[in-house]
């Protein structure tokens, strides 16, 4: 019987800047396993990565500022969002959807007010610098697979889902093309998402509220596609049918 | 510990037009509970439902011979999907994005040429007429949640994932809007795909080819938002901003 266990780990601290994950994860003190997938929400990697930026340190552009007229937000977050961006992509109130330097085509270039904001002391969350290199680093030390993930709006769905921004010892993409059907036809479309269904899986557990789980060990998967980086999940400029 | 457990049901046979599907999955000797989660995929709910088109019975409209000479499609097929469907959205070579009549923007109306065609005898899989509606009834003659997934593409990212096309029992979107964060901040965006990361998750069991595990068990999951269907997850055409 093919079988999957999730566990949301517990006990693991507030994460802040300069914080060693790693070591946060191991002394939760479950054994990890070589065929483990350890999923790990963005905000407490940015966090650890010191990704936190103070707003009063942000100078808006003329571009923000006009951006934040159009949209309502502030202009310290449209300045932040803006750097951290290759293209806006829709602007409505409350909301500007870009393409992130990383590839990502998402809602406010994944930049995080709630769950880091201090007393007095405004501050926003950048997403990691580069993702699939801090999933490589944590599954070293780990020994076990890591992928890192962030909830995402989709163009057609309501709904936020978990998806894959970083990924290591596992591959982001299963495909599965040329692989017989029951009946030995060959398959056609078959180029799963593996990394962002493991990362909606643990979406289940992790919560996103004041019940803060943001790590979660999937236990049971089996794979055996060589290893390839979230990265690969961004779809190419010349396949991108809604630009 | 908060823990979830996915369990692949054991031994489904091959599943026939007016098969009692439920019937099957009890059949399967797993004592299902109140707050378990079934997944089953679309392809035997649409077999069990008698989904199943013979080609040879197909007369293809003129915009059908026509999209088929610009996509490379059997016109048969794109006959199905042109009648499954309200809008198309975009044509590429072998690839026609439509608004199923269901709503859900999608590859090929769902039209699943894979796994059900037997020896000369060319055959096509429609969606459910209403997978809500299959959900509820599995629902209540299981005695647990229902999800209804398929297996969709997204706009921007590579490789399809599972998704809820119908559910029962369960709220298919989690709306945590008012909740406070950690920081007793108000969260802004934080409506969540449920019943998609539900089908997301037992898309990692079940496979897309040769294996042939159509139906997940998902045990340990809470939820306190009340019953909605998936119809919920489709986002309202003046809210699509990517029309």
């Amino acid at each position: 019987m093919k079988q999957l266990e999730l566990i949301a780990l517990p006990g693991l601290p507030m994460v802040q800047a300069g914080d060693d994950l790693a070591a946060l994860v191991l002394a939760a003190g479950i054994a990890l396993r070589p065929d483990d997938v350890l999923v790990v929400a963005q905000k407490v990697v940015s966090k650890a990565e010191g990704r936190e930026v103070l707003l009063r340190d942000v100078a808006p552009s003329v571009r923000a500022e006009e951006l934040a007229r159009e949209t309502g937000k502030d202009a310290r977050i449209v300045e932040l969002i803006l750097q951290e961006s290759v293209r806006v992509v829709r602007v409505r109130p409350n909301l500007i959807i870009v393409q992130h330097r990383l590839g990502h085509t998402m809602a406010n270039a994944g930049i995080d007010q709630s769950n880091v904001t201090q007393e007095g002391d405004e501050r926003a969350l950048l997403l990691p610098v580069d993702p699939d290199a801090s999933a490589a680093a944590l599954s070293e030390r780990l020994g076990c697979a890591v992928v890192i993930s962030d909830s995402f709006g989709r163009a057609w769905r309501r709904g936020t889902v978990g998806v894959a921004i970083g990924c290591a010892g596992l591959p982001a993409l299963v495909d599965l093309r040329g692989k017989p059907d029951l009946f030995g036809r060959e398959l056609h479309v078959t180029l799963t998402g593996f990394a962002d269904e493991i990362a909606a899986a643990a979406g289940l557990l992790m919560g996103q509220a004041a019940e803060g789980q943001p790590v979660v060990l999937l236990r049971g998967l089996r794979w055996s596609a060589p290893e390839t980086p979230a990265a690969e999940l961004v779809r190419p400029a010349q396949e991108d049918l809604f630009r």
